[in-house]
């Protein structure tokens, strides 16, 4: 078998085999396939797509590359949630404890943020004494004994996709749907959970820009789910505006506690909510409104917030931040940016602020950066709200001073204020299974 | 400006400026851009295309990269020919003499033979004596004073060419048509010559096998030509069948010098003279009659054969092996290939004869090969001759007694007969100026 040909295969737009994809993710893994024909053979895929078959194929190649997690333990148990990411997007540090606290076992491998979207672990750290590191053994007997563990990627999970990923992403080779889908789903796959929840997020925040690409997204990982027997849940939510009213580590952290301890109803509780239910689900075999009951209930019973605390005294965290958010570390600068005229927000560029994010420290312009976890934006108002001229529309958190003029332009620029209210957009888009 | 943009912007469909592809082949030429960045911009121009002003500028930027010929001392009068490549083609050594035996100027680079094809250099080797490496300053005075010279690649020409041709024969996206034209045309620019003529073979022989891929290339080589100030013609030409009726070095040297000794008509002889027309009329700015009166006038009268002897002389070729081809040495074996029936040869097709001959020893499989020059086919039937049971087809010629059995069994299987006569072919199919 030789790279050129299947190379030539698919350039032709052949259906390659298991074979020949086996022969490709192998070699390309361990070296004697050069990057030069795998760019080549991406920017082929981008042109001719891939049958579901060649997806499950490169999907669970990709999965068995190197090691997999067994959490067969847990039975039927088992349960991860995934983000295609998102600005402000902490919902797992509020959908795990929810899921937990039902007697799901969220055994989450969670990644790190880069550019506008940040990551959970980047988040969990700015928790004093929080052990995102655990070996597996110590990992599993703690998922088994409070039913979560979030830690990062450990081991070697996936190395064809991480080699893979780190090539498409300089060749302009990324954003094709059965590349992204075998990239998410071997990940997915080798980290061993029966039952999947994925947030396809949607919007100028999210790598998908129109709800049909994150339909076809979904629906493509969905059946690749279902092909390797787990049960699997995909909803579009939406991320044209940022979730919640935080972005920044410690910001985010006070905010998902803040949702599980007092429990006020917002966009960030309502997609959490369907998320959790959508687990709950599957993970106890109930409908699915039977699973949402479940979830308001242990959310206003504040159960989840004390499983909240359990996991993260468990992984070492001070808890004593949870409780009382003012004890995080808080940075020199604290700016407001003000309503310069009357209107409502039309729209807010989810991304941009992000970007926005990302100056001001709480994020990682390239990947060598640090993130300064006290830094970020905490939103006062929101898509659809009725500002005054002089009114608070954010406040810009920092220890760099000298970025604040910049941070503050991208925000303004992400605003568009309109003089009449406008329609409102669904949060969820579609639920598929 | 970086490489990544360039790539998304022709994946999706977008027109590159020339600053954006001389930053893509300096930046290759030079090493920053790495070998995967440069695939994945080729496979992408493969499935996108290219437009004219594209390509010119593609075509530009390679020509320049590396050392240029100047023929400009030879003012209006310079001239080169290039095929695409076949099997038994010998027309540069019957073309090169017939145009300098009437004033034009052949300043000629011609390269090697790779798989089924055979190359020029690879058959003057056969010619005991004669220098394929001449310096620059030898190299224009041999065609001022003659009007011939014709040398291996020399310098440093088009290095941008040579390395990305290098990459797409391996990431299967050699077959795109501005890629091809721009490898043929940035050689042909950097050549120098005022004047060009393409041979474009088509058929099972060559590299394009339809007429109208054939056609698509001719049009877009000639464009290019002329954007580039050149005067150019392509002449498509049938490769269905071997040209002439030899195969392996010696043995078409021989063939070359008895077209225009004896001047018997065959097909080999005509594609010569239309090559030759062509380039008599750009150079002496004559119609194209008046020049093929010129052309038939110099074979017949000789002074086209004393022509190429006096090059091969000039060269330090062995001249006896021109006047006497006994004089070649000749190889241990010479076997003939008999017909097993009556009949008429419907098609016999190139490729798998010149992959016969390289088998015998005249051709390489790999770059490493080294050439056996005595080695060959003479083929003493051709599509449409009629055949008798126990006739002779061909004769092999090879010092390797190994390899006569997979020689036969190839040569066999390009040999198609059948009962009736079938419709000729035609050996020219159009001629673009």
């Amino acid at each position: 078998m030789r790279m050129y040909d299947i190379i030539h295969k698919k350039r032709c737009g052949g259906e390659l085999t298991r074979e020949e994809i086996s022969f490709f993710i192998n070699g390309y893994t361990g070296g004697s396939i050069p990057d030069y024909q795998a760019s080549a053979l991406c920017m082929a895929i981008y042109f001719r797509g891939m049958t579901e078959r060649e997806t499950v194929a490169l999907t669970d190649c990709m999965a068995h590359s190197g090691d997999t997690v067994d959490l067969s333990c847990f039975g039927e148990l088992s349960a991860d949630k995934h983000s295609t990411g998102g600005v402000g997007d902490k919902t797992t540090l509020i959908v795990g404890p929810i899921v937990a606290s039902l007697g799901g076992k969220m055994a989450k491998m969670s990644g790190r943020g880069l550019g506008h979207t940040g990551g959970t672990v980047d988040k969990l750290e700015a928790i004093p004494g929080y052990r995102t590191s655990l070996g597996v053994d110590e990992f599993l007997r703690q998922v088994e004994k409070i039913g979560i563990a979030v830690i990062g990627q450990t081991g070697n999970l996936a190395p064809a996709d991480k080699k893979l990923y780190a090539l498409r992403d300089v060749t302009a080779t990324v954003d094709s749907i059965p590349l992204i889908t075998s990239s998410i789903m071997s990940k997915k796959l080798a980290a061993g959970a029966k039952n999947i929840v994925l947030d396809v997020k949607v919007g100028s925040g999210a790598f998908m820009k129109t709800a049909e690409q994150a339909e076809e997204l979904a629906h493509a990982m969905v059946k690749i789910g279902k092909s390797c027997g787990r049960n699997i849940t995909a909803v579009l939510t939406n991320m044209d505006v940022p979730l919640g009213c935080t972005v920044g580590n410690a910001l985010e952290i006070a905010e998902a506690a803040d949702v599980l301890h007092n429990g006020e109803e917002s966009d960030l509780k309502t997609v959490c909510e369907v998320l959790a239910a959508n687990i709950v689900s599957m993970v106890k075999k109930i409908d699915y409104d039977a699973a949402m009951e479940q979830v308001r209930e242990t959310v206003s019973s504040k159960k989840a917030y004390e499983k909240m605390k359990e996991w993260i005294a468990a992984q070492g965290g001070d808890i004593s931040c949870i409780e009382d958010p003012q004890k995080f570390a808080k940075p020199q600068l604290e700016i407001p940016v003000l309503a310069d005229r009357d209107g409502c927000i039309a729209s807010m560029d989810a991304e941009l602020i992000g970007d926005a994010s990302v100056i001001l420290g709480a994020g990682r312009a390239s990947k060598e950066d640090v993130i300064d976890h006290s830094a970020g934006i905490i939103l006062c108002k929101k898509t659809g709200d009725k500002v005054k001229k002089g009114e608070t529309l954010c406040r810009l958190y920092t220890n760099r001073a000298a970025s604040i003029e910049s941070a503050k332009e991208l925000f303004c620029k992400a605003l568009v204020l309109s003089d009449a209210p406008l329609q409102s957009q669904p949060l969820i888009y579609k639920i598929i299974r």
